[in-house]
């Protein structure tokens, strides 16, 4: 999702865009200052921006952006913009950005494993891998032309897994993958398909493999009103510093359920003990499909929601979290209508929150097209 | 909705089955004993029926199930199937039988009004518009072939609905819509797009325009379990006599909000006071799409939860349900795995109960197909 949250600032309140200056990637169909090309997938396209939007620039290794927590509550009170209630135009804007580049999907060749199609590789990236004959091969196939294919030699998912292995490391020591995770993701055509082979997270989205997380939703009921826990992820963290984030999230990597691996990341992002994790419940999902160069994200969040104790209070475990905040719903739904600050693919896995609890109301225009954006990738 | 509960009984048990024979309308492309032909969207279809699956015949006006409470509590317990309990077979099933058809699209002609495809009707259907000749009017389309519209003298949406009620009243009288029901749906090519008039709600299929309704889930949570009211309609109902139902539901009239009218149909259908309908939640929508014969169904269900006080005790005002039954979602859930028992279009919207509540889990397999599924219909 490197990228994803680059936009133009909107406003004159520019002081909430980062300085971004020292990225260290940079991908083609993206840049510092303009707002990346947006798939319109929505019956009601936005006409004009929200006057009050506000946005913030950051990139994958981008310094963190420079709002704070004052700043957050500040934006999320209903009198910073008194007439945007019932508009959900802040939200379709936050699912666009999730699902950008629809229209250059022709640049990509399927990945095709026992004829059928585990991923997407763009033309251009697919000239690095006819350095590794031995592994990756190129064909045509009767219904969809060209595609690549792994030879014919990698009959077993293991030397499959070792073989990419080592074309992913070439690759990512010519600086062609960077971030490498050490994390392996499984290679499948669909959630709880045969799984083929696994695949270095870092290098997922420029196979364009399906990749499965998990997202929770930790929130508090008091007095009949309820909060969200929100996350700052660390200033330090190479991907999105410093921006919100869900109190837990993670990639759901080969060989473990989702409901175990939601249980570990608990634990690890936010000290919640088992004894309360596992009372989270699994709710449904959300997915997106974005282009973003040689990158294409086909993502499935499997979504959960913890009811957590008035007492409890987070404390990360791992590092990657800077500090918690405990938000009022209403409060939360301003701050992703209005700005740029979370992580774009939590906006997704709120606005779902927003939808399942009530806060967004069948009266408001654009309805059932927001609710079936959230599932605007494969969520298969 | 008619003859979507038909289906061949698949077990021994076949007390459940309802003598159905007293039918007062036939569809082509369905029989009182065969299993209609199923469209089958999904990516895991049922190799098997459920070899402990129960099923209910009745139709439109049949005679009432002969299923009893007893029997429905019998069936919803644990021990009837142990071993069903992560297996999404039955809920499959169920989405299917509303999702009937698909191949049959091409005998349809679009409904076009003022460029906008508001319908769908079966080519055999329109030879009967024929004779109206100042009202309905076949055309060419360059896109999309042959297709039907309203005479370019019907220019304002009253003018339109006064002619179009001329002509189900013609066709009425002559047995081709039944079930007249005088209450009148919008024309629309979208939820919260322009109505281009309003037709009689039992003309809706006949017509294949888009169709809205409210349903609500209500339930009661005690000692930490949740329990669904479930409603049973009454025996004299012309349709679906007998079947089990949502708490609350009703199809969403020209000129009323689905907030305003969940109310309305609190008071009606269960007695439920504003004071306690207000704190109704909407939690999204599902949609299924069922060609029957002449008849195209497309549904979209706005859904809502509303948790009761363990008091309550729902009291039905306008004679359409028989009587109330509080059962423990996870009997809920096996009665709708396991049986037809339930209005059809019901299964879906408590399914999606299912889903948001955390009775179903992403470690079953299908768990995203089934999700999936419950938007199989247009949900714009």
């Amino acid at each position: 999702m490197a990228c994803c949250c680059i936009a133009k600032v909107q406003t004159p309140i520019s002081y909430f865009r980062a300085a971004a200056a020292n990225s260290r990637h940079s991908f083609p169909n993206s840049s510092i200052t303009a707002f990346p090309p947006l798939h319109s997938p929505f019956n009601h396209p936005m006409k004009s921006s929200n006057p009050r939007s506000l946005s913030v620039s950051t990139t994958v290794a981008a310094a963190p952006p420079t709002f704070s927590w004052d700043d957050v509550v500040r934006v999320s009170q209903p009198e910073f913009n008194p007439r945007d209630s019932s508009d959900l135009r802040g939200y379709f804007d936050k699912i666009k950005t999730c699902n950008r580049g629809a229209e250059l999907q022709s640049e990509f060749l399927p990945f095709v494993i026992e004829d059928q199609i585990v991923g997407y590789i763009h033309k251009s990236f697919a000239e690095n891998l006819k350095n590794f004959e031995d592994v990756f091969i190129s064909s045509e196939n009767d219904s969809v032309g060209g595609i690549l294919t792994l030879h014919r030699s990698l009959k077993l998912a293991d030397d499959r897994t070792r073989a990419v292995e080592e074309v992913i490391k070439c690759l990512a020591e010519n600086g062609l993958i960077p971030g490498i995770r050490n994390e392996l993701y499984p290679v499948t055509s669909s959630y709880g398909s045969p799984v083929f082979f696994s695949l270095e997270r870092a290098a997922a989205p420029y196979f364009g493999i399906k990749a499965y997380g998990v997202h929770m939703n930790g929130y508090v009921e008091k007095d009949g009103q309820q909060f969200l826990w929100i996350g700052r992820r660390s200033l330090v963290k190479p991907t999105f510093p410093g921006m919100l984030d869900h109190l837990v999230a993670g990639g759901l990597p080969h060989g473990i359920s989702c409901g175990e691996n939601l249980i570990k990341e608990c634990e690890e992002e936010a000290g919640i003990p088992r004894i309360l994790s596992s009372r989270a419940i699994p709710v449904g999902a959300v997915s997106y499909s974005d282009i973003d160069g040689h990158r294409f994200k086909r993502d499935v969040l499997f979504t959960y929601d913890l009811k957590l104790p008035e007492s409890f209070v987070p404390n990360n475990q791992d590092g990657e979290v800077e500090s918690f905040k405990v938000i009022p719903v209403n409060e939360v739904a301003n701050i992703i209508k209005r700005t740029h600050f979370f992580k774009s693919n939590c906006n997704i896995v709120i606005i779902d929150f927003l939808f399942r609890h009530g806060y967004i109301t069948p009266e408001c225009f654009g309805y059932l097209d927001l609710l079936q954006s959230l599932k605007s990738g494969d969520c298969s």
